[in-house]
């Protein structure tokens, strides 16, 4: 039998890889110890071709987070983010991103099994973007504190929803506490310290 | 050549193992990438004993983190975290606590690479034991919150504090922010709402 045209056989490249990333961010979901042989078989596609596009489980799974976060970012596009009033905007960014993990939070454990969290992070740069530039805005407009670097106030943004992921699966915070719980940390973190918040003046002199 | 009697092939295996837990955790805190071939190395001790006592690098490793944190919760070991201010005891021991993580943060990145986050947390348990009865304490003589779960504040001490080894190994924080920085977070996130804390009632009543 001759061989398919390259263009042909791209594009069943491109859906195997599809299926693969759809079946591995389902299963996962549900057992972050589903194993390849699982996903390949959900997929509908063979093992041998599973492994020429993912070499490892480890190579698996981290693709299988990348498209999950992709998917999680699209979840978080919402305009308010750049309107509402910086705590108001971080609740609801927090409950949003809360909704979106909490339905992929064996995923983040299985990935969280076999890669660096400076990894699990990188894949997260995109929807740390929308939190990096609603905090920076909340501290502007003195919503936020601004005593403590940008960077951090992002990193515990990510580790403090990662950790409420965590305590979840271990069965440490109770399903309908989360968002409350979340909320009230972030924003007590955020909070400027002493008292009512006073707008930055908008230039600081020469 | 006759057998060593029992005792002392006893002896000889904890001895090894004591020399390659020390080995360990002294060449992981320098490099997280470390070799298992370079510990046994540096242990004095042949692969071949080392693989007999610990079957896998993550099985070292594992028993290293373990080694190392019992070393930290004897450093964190001090009379005032039970009676200085709640707040004032919580700054000693965020600095006690990143002195050690810091010189052992390296190790502490080599289990992330190959622990889950809910390992790493089981091998804290003591000093998180000593996070606890603290923030309990502060809680109790009203300068720490209470409407958050204190298990939850537990978590997010460990969580803090964690990070902030992963971002100055990142370099995203500078060696001399650190203290300051984790003293604020975890202060203001402990810290009781609105205003001036008063103490809980002695009972809520029947």
């Amino acid at each position: 039998m001759a061989r398919q045209p390259v263009p042909a056989r791209r594009a069943d490249a491109e859906r195997n890889i599809a299926s693969i990333l759809e079946a591995g961010t389902r299963l996962l979901s549900a057992d972050p110890a589903a194993s390849v042989a699982d996903i390949a078989k959900a997929a509908g596609v063979g093992r041998v071709t599973l492994y020429g596009h993912f070499p490892s489980r480890e190579a698996l799974v981290d693709a299988v987070l990348d498209h999950a976060v992709d998917i999680a970012d699209a979840v978080l596009e919402d305009d308010s983010i750049d309107t509402a009033p910086a705590p108001e905007a971080m609740a609801g960014l927090l409950r949003s991103a809360w909704e979106v993990l909490d339905r992929h939070r064996r995923l983040f454990l299985a990935a969280d099994r076999v890669l660096a969290t400076e990894r699990i992070r990188e894949h997260h740069e995109r929807p740390l973007r929308r939190v990096e530039r609603l905090i920076a805005r909340g501290q502007r407009e003195g919503d936020f504190r601004r005593d403590l670097p940008l960077p951090w106030l992002v990193t515990t943004f990510f580790s403090i929803i990662h950790s409420a992921a965590q305590e979840r699966e271990a069965g440490r915070l109770a399903p309908e506490q989360v968002e409350q719980v979340l909320v009230r940390t972030m924003l007590s973190l955020l909070s400027p310290d002493g008292g009512p918040s006073t707008p930055p003046p908008a230039n600081r002199g020469a």
